[in-house]
């Protein structure tokens, strides 16, 4: 099963491509989105919509995952934060791909095991877990946190099948 | 040229479209586009897009406006905000539609004459602006204040060419 985990941002969105196969994760490519800073707010959502497609049409993933927005204390990063994600969960849903959203202390609980662990020891095991992985960036780190979240999620899940079935 | 206004929400995103010939402004079309309040989220935004995308295919506004967000005191409706407002920026620059932006007060001086102006203010005179006009509820009726708005900045702006040249 190929995975995508994304982090939206309107300014870089970080993505990573795994490939799961139970609990046996490997790494399949990880990168940012930019938009320029300076652009028209339009413009910036279209180029952030095209790019992402891009990446969607090269690795075809079956499933994707998002963090849920910790809601910033200033309203408008807040405001750009959500134009943002709405741009990507829109241009995920379009090519038919579901999209699951994990709290942030589950993504660090299935990737360090405790969900009061610190961002570096986050990207440390995504690096663990993934060997081999070149990170393109803390965004793209936090994508392949949410991309492996997703795949022990969905791991566990079929396991509780396996064991009331 | 044709304006359509748009009054971005994730439940219901207003639209208004009309028709401006310098300060001669009639009514085209208005309406609300509805998604399901229990439907996850990336399909509504999905329905959001997909409605637009059928208003502005059957209208071909030559330019759209929105209003510019009012950022709420509850970050949770400000992130809600955010996403439906990114995926309607995003469907309409999409269809290589360029989208002004204007402040509310600015939109109350434009269609009322005074930055003051009650809501029911602004929409009685949106009523009396385009005569006939049978609106189809508040979101739309903000959406034709932002269109009426959008004709009037353009007039102006043709206006002062005019002094200059």
């Amino acid at each position: 099963m190929i995975l995508i985990g994304l982090d939206p941002g309107l300014g870089t969105t970080g993505w990573g491509v795994i490939a799961a196969d139970g609990n046996r994760l490997s790494h399949i490519a990880n990168g940012q989105v930019k938009t320029e800073t300076h652009a028209p707010l339009a413009e910036r959502l279209v180029a952030l919509h095209d790019q992402l497609t891009d990446v969607l049409v090269a690795h075809r993933p079956d499933a994707a995952a998002v963090e849920e927005v910790f809601v910033n204390a200033n309203p408008q990063s807040t405001l750009k934060l959500g134009q943002a994600r709405g741009v990507v969960l829109l241009t995920v849903a379009r090519q038919g791909i579901a999209v699951g959203e994990y709290a942030a202390r589950l993504i660090k609980k299935a990737v360090v095991g405790t969900g009061a662990a610190e961002k570096q020891q986050v990207h440390a095991m995504v690096a663990r877990l993934l060997p081999g992985v070149k990170i393109a960036g803390a965004d793209a780190a936090d994508a392949l946190a949410v991309a492996i979240t997703h795949a022990h999620h969905l791991a566990s899940a079929r396991a509780m099948k396996r064991i009331i079935a």
